[in-house]
């Protein structure tokens, strides 16, 4: 009878989950694809763990370039909770799939880090443009790599972020095509969430910020970009790997791109207007 | 004694005005000359004036062209005091120079028209440019008419105009060339205006709203837009006087382009946010 209940209806344990925490528990148990679309409303986060004696640089580096790194979360020193971004949140299972990084190398990628976990670790997470893609959607803005179900495009510029200590390089963004009159509205929607990036650094000119070949992004998958069209390019959580690979960092470790952290933060609740 | 007294200190009766009144007591007493860098940082107008019968059909054209025509101060039938925009203020008098026009043509340029005042007459103050111009200039952005003294560029689009009775036709649009980045900034700071024609209407692509030549504005001077920069086009308060010559409308009074009415209202205070 016991048995027959369970498989008459769901455990009532994870039946009543908010989706954002359904979201991690899957992940625990395993999930390993990206999380685009998944817990719709909920705040996605890029993560970034180092050791504590890098931490202080790259809070600083994050300080200094709050357009690619804005900070949503942080833990602790050897703490794997984040209570303000999930009570029940344990930053060592929760994503579906991280990097580690050694010698500015990703050496592994595996669907948990218990076994690199250490007790001077500190995890930054950091907003990531999920949040205001939700609001351009929102608002009827057509987004090209969504339409066509593949990565934003990404790319190294020439735009050089602020220095501290080890963390150097240059700013990667994120591009999204737009008509004139929607990269306008995008203009306006996307300034309204500073958190997750905020408005865009640059549109019209993809040369002006070095990038030479629109269609060959350094990171994610092109998408074609309308004679009618501005390309319109905003500041990228994956900013970080790119100077953890280029400092050639000892050890660190990151969500595998598209594999995001989901956190009970709401999207709408990041809008500063 | 006493005339010695006159011509050592200003009259008392004047000296003490607001450079908004004072601007206008000046064109009263003859001034005929443009208004940009009057009376800093006081509202400038567009000026239309109908009769009667014309005026509701006009007034819903404002009202469904909010970005070319914003309203920001309207007279009652034959009154020709608007004391929302000053106490004093006289419409017949008060600016610069006007345009009189006949069947969709300009047949004088007065620099009063009392005597073409009429009892069943009805003025529209519609905001202009010069108010976002002083919220740019105030964030450091250079703006390419100003810094070389000429007017603003100005064209005719294929934007059509929501029509009214016999007010319809193409948006008109000013343009103010920027580097991406100060454009979208510009786009954050006259977001802030809708009064004042609010964020753009277009970038970047003067050929997808009917500009063919960007070097010869319909109305201005032409500004050069360099390879690194984006045209920026705002809807313009000289999209009625177009309305009005293509209708052929039989009898208005505007403003002469350039020589506003200026206002007793602060352009901080048209900032909604």
């Amino acid at each position: 009878m016991t048995s027959l209940a369970k498989t008459d209806r769901p455990d009532p344990d994870t039946a009543n989950l908010s989706p954002s925490v359904a979201a991690r528990h899957a992940c625990r148990a395993g999930m390993a694809t990206t999380t685009a679309g998944v817990a719709n409303g909920f705040v996605q986060g890029n993560l970034v763990i180092l050791p504590e004696k890098l931490a202080a640089a790259f809070h600083r580096f994050c300080q200094l370039n709050p357009k690619p790194c804005p900070i949503i979360g942080m833990s602790d020193v050897g703490d794997f909770r984040i209570p303000s971004l999930g009570l029940d949140l344990d930053i060592r299972t929760d994503l579906p799939r991280y990097r580690v990084w050694r010698d500015g190398e990703v050496v592994e990628e595996p669907t948990d880090i218990m076994a690199r976990w250490r007790d001077d670790l500190v995890a930054f997470v950091i907003g990531c443009s999920y949040s205001f893609e939700e609001a351009l959607l929102a608002d009827g803005l057509p987004i090209r790599h969504i339409e066509r179900k593949l990565r934003v495009p990404m790319y190294r510029t020439n735009i050089a972020c602020g220095a501290a200590g080890p963390f150097a390089g240059p700013m990667v963004v994120s591009m999204r095509p737009f008509k004139p009159a929607d990269a306008i509205r995008a203009v306006q929607i996307t300034s309204r969430f500073p958190s997750v990036h905020g408005a865009p650094v640059h549109l019209g000119h993809p040369h002006a910020i070095g990038i030479a070949d629109i269609d060959k992004p350094d990171y994610g998958d092109a998408v074609p970009v309308g004679d009618d069209e501005i390309p319109v390019f905003w500041a990228c959580g994956v900013t970080p790997q790119s100077v953890i690979a280029a400092a050639k960092l000892p050890f660190a470790i990151t969500h595998a791109p598209g594999l995001m952290l989901v956190t009970d933060l709401q999207n709408k609740s990041l809008a500063v207007l």
